[in-house]
């Protein structure tokens, strides 16, 4: 068996201008990146043309250790559409460079489904990280710089300041830091830390604007802290936007690649689901549905985080709505949910299965709380047998769910033709828009119960003093009428890692709340989520190698 | 008059393949960044070429705040010698964002003697920063997971770590930090602090790489720190050098674009020259060198810094010699170093001028030193008068070294054909490699005492004890043999930043040593050198700004 990079490597890529021309795109539309990437400009994005388009969004269940596939299936899917002649585009994330050296590998996909060139695609890309990176980065040092100085001091109480510096690595040691030791010339000491660039609120930013003008706006509406007399600070009030934005030119637009087979794919933002709201770019989303009949995108981790976030937060900015989802399990994780130790999976464990499907119940009953059809899909592994499908097989029939097993993995749009004919009769059946968890009109604490009821199936909401104090606070800025971006656990659909399967009468605990007054959003924190992840004893950066021809290995 | 963005903005840029064109290059050689920037393959290095091209060096006095047009003139005299139908390329190094966003701006040269797209160049341009931060702030972090590993410790003593993070910012407050707060996973809590990304060791090696292998091996042996046992660590002993290598796959090739006036440039890698070797990377210039037969380049801060370390580093390594060397002057930095306030520059100061010139003649003597003949080029301003101009051209006269006046800013090539002419004379009169200051076999001591003495013009070199006990450290892990690049004040030919002009019956204090066992030199510190600079009461930054259709003002 070949490794994902040899399968990517053994590719012939087409030049990207081929594949534009796939979208109806000339040459001189791309700025290209070498021979395979390209970026795409902004007035390609064409509102009249949304409707028309079958947005489809993939998602999960609750996911384990091991990973569900959802973008492998994404990618499979695409090929599998345009197999069948639907002139098809995939929308993902860029992968985070902190798995890639971690523990978890990139995010390109799988097998013989993939976005390719890979190496590419999992290092640094077009660049797009790195200038959010160093957007978010300017701020903070505009607001130190402004602590430090005598003459145009905005009074900025150093306590109060929120923002964090970020950068695309899994680090630890920045985690908790404090900065600006030295003495007089190196500033007022602060007690702060550094966030994964996937959680900082300048990618949520990016993936939420319209264009630049917007993109700005968002920038100047960050709120930094308070000043000594309890006025908020905006990073307007520093002056940033501008400079902020211009750092953000490039990294606005969207980065054109292609899968194994040839299928357009649009590759832009990574926010993480946890923390933040999960899916690529507005932008890019619009785009691809302007230029495409059938549009396949992915929200992280399962449906209650990246699923619901897509709707509730990205669909109703962005005025769009999918026409189906595909909710992807394994068998495996399936297992895993119903008990099963993690080394063990390999085993058929029918008991196991029946128990853990409850969890995938879940998610079908929460993705039609939005009306949109659902399509299950099992991403299938050599070790799942034919008793184990069936329980699954039969489990969809009775709740009238269409139900599909594909290998994209192994065999690319071979192994997927079913899930796209599946999924094209769904996006037939769909009749109309999605309906929201909420409305903008409901008090923040109505929009969290609504979600952690209807989506988490949890009993209560409980916030903690903390949270409401800091709640009152948020209204009276104004902030009371932004959508809610809960930040979760991954692992359960209740707020403890622990409770796998389907949890039943379980309360959500609301720790406390941030603000993404830029982005838009209000943030209840339910648990420990960690902005900043470390690596773990061995980490893959260890076996990850190029040799004299640059040719790189050991990446996955 | 127009700003610099202005006129960078007005021009009509040719399409980069039309620039390769003029070095004999086809668009397939080129990996194209959008339709005006290119990144080069290390296959363009031809070393049989070498001996056939004339290298040029643009060196200056003792830097003022005013800053005298080293990167302006280097532009003008690239395309005063294009125009006179010479095969040219000038190499430079890329802007530091530090600068841009602080107060002096960007390095894309000024009026009409610029690169072009100066906004991309200024900004992210092809991402090579970011890469080599990338790869510095991997090799950090798992130094530290390193240290918090319990199944896989190496026994690094973290109070000996030197390897800090890197961050292209002027952030004051990254100078000095404490890590890995937050108890027990968030690390062992360190001292330790971030240095602007041009001033770090992998810019260093970057710029020093003849190829992958090389840069790899380069990057193993960086020295990190020792064991509790005393024990030398490496980032080879972490396995780090493979990733690290593969971040910097893109960053290793040279960035192709164009002046205003359509010469060919190629801009790569930025290390800053006080701390760091100070010129453009070693394959840039061998490229260049490759493909032209007159390449104009420059090095960082006066000749006793950039010059000095180009020739006993940069060209010793990459066995490259220069034809002739430009030595650029403006009138008010020689009055500012006459004595004559800043504020007053403007005025005609016949006496300061007299009394300023000593310190151009200090560096001419130093460039006669190397062998190399040389041209004093003054960067023409408006305000410098026909009497003030005289005075140097007699100076110049009494020593032998041919004199111009040059105006690349004002007018472009049409101001610089006269340079172009002397220049092209100059390299005429070359008939041998340069002569180095010091020889590998010396030791530390002596070769610090040559640079000191023959450069400086210093009279005794002292060593703290702290450098001594350092020193020998060095040379019992094998380095006494590596070239030396001292780290010193711009400001002053000597470790005095007050003492201006042409310093007499001073001496040099080294305080303490650093070691670039990877790039591969020994860094004498003489005096306090900030590797992390801070941004100014008014930040550049505040005046950067884009509208709606991506055009960024403001940007210097």
């Amino acid at each position: 068996m070949l490794s994902d990079i040899q399968i990517a490597q053994n590719c012939q890529l087409e030049h990207i201008d081929n594949i534009a021309l796939k979208l109806g795109l000339d040459r001189d539309d791309l700025e290209h990146y070498g021979k395979y990437k390209a970026k795409l400009p902004l007035s390609l994005v064409d509102n009249n043309k949304l409707k028309d388009s079958n947005l489809i969004l993939v998602t999960a269940i609750t996911p384990t250790p091991a990973g569900e596939g959802k973008t492998t299936t994404s990618i499979g899917l695409a090929d599998g559409l345009s197999k069948l002649n639907k002139k098809t585009t995939v929308v993902l994330r860029e992968p985070s460079l902190g798995p890639v050296f971690g523990i978890k590998g990139g995010a390109a996909g799988g097998g013989y489904a993939q976005v390719v060139p890979m190496e590419d695609i999992n290092l640094h890309f077009t660049g797009d990280f790195s200038a959010i990176e160093k957007a978010n980065n300017l701020l903070a040092a505009l607001i130190d710089n402004n602590i430090q100085s005598k003459t145009r001091s905005l009074g900025i109480d150093p306590r109060t300041v929120l923002w964090k510096r970020c950068m695309d690595m899994n680090d630890r040691a920045l985690r908790k830091i404090v900065t600006a030791l030295g003495g007089k010339s190196g500033g007022i000491p602060m007690e702060t830390g550094f966030n994964i660039t996937a959680a900082s609120e300048i990618m949520a930013i990016l993936c939420i604007s319209k264009d630049i003008e917007d993109l700005k706006e968002k920038l100047g509406n960050i709120y930094i802290g308070d000043t000594f007399d309890n006025t908020p600070v905006f990073a307007r009030d520093l002056n940033a936007e501008g400079a902020m934005a211009a750092l953000l030119k490039d990294a606005i637009k969207p980065n054109l690649v292609q899968t194994l087979e040839g299928t357009p794919a649009i590759i832009h933002g990574g926010p993480f689901a946890n923390i933040a709201q999960g899916t690529n770019s507005i932008i890019a989303t619009k785009m691809a549905m302007s230029l495409s009949d059938y549009v396949v995108t992915e929200a992280g981790f399962g449906a209650d985080l990246g699923a619901e976030k897509f709707f509730n937060i990205k669909c109703r900015y962005a005025g769009i709505s999918p026409k189906a989802v595909v909710i992807v399990a394994t068998i495996r994780a399936l297992k895993y949910h119903g008990g099963k130790p993690l080394k063990d999976l390999k085993e058929e464990d029918l008991e196991a299965v029946v128990k853990g499907k409850e969890n995938l119940r879940k998610h079908v009953e929460t993705i039609a709380s939005f009306g949109i059809p659902s399509v299950v899909c099992i991403n299938r592994f050599d070790s799942d047998t034919d008793a184990e499908i069936s329980i699954l097989k039969k489990a969809c029939a009775d709740c009238n769910v269409p139900f599909v097993v594909s290998a994209g993995f192994a065999d690319g749009s071979k192994g997927t033709t079913d899930l796209a004919e599946e999924v094209i009769k769904a996006t037939g059946l769909c009749k109309s828009d999605f309906i929201p968890t909420y409305n903008l009109e409901d008090s923040p604490k109505e929009k969290i119960e609504k979600v952690c009821k209807t989506v988490y199936g949890a009993q209560y909401v409980i916030l903690s003093n903390k949270a409401h104090r800091q709640l009152h606070r948020f209204e009276e800025l104004g902030f009371g009428r932004l959508p809610i971006c809960i930040a979760k656990t991954q692992k359960s659909l209740s707020d403890d890692e622990e409770l796998l399967g389907r949890p039943k009468n379980f309360d959500i605990n609301i720790r406390e709340f941030e603000i993404a007054a830029g982005a838009g959003f209000l943030v209840p924190i339910a648990g420990n989520i960690l902005r900043m992840p470390g690596l773990p004893a061995t980490p893959s950066a260890e076996n990850i190698d190029i040799n004299e021809d640059s040719i790189i290995s050991g990446l996955s």
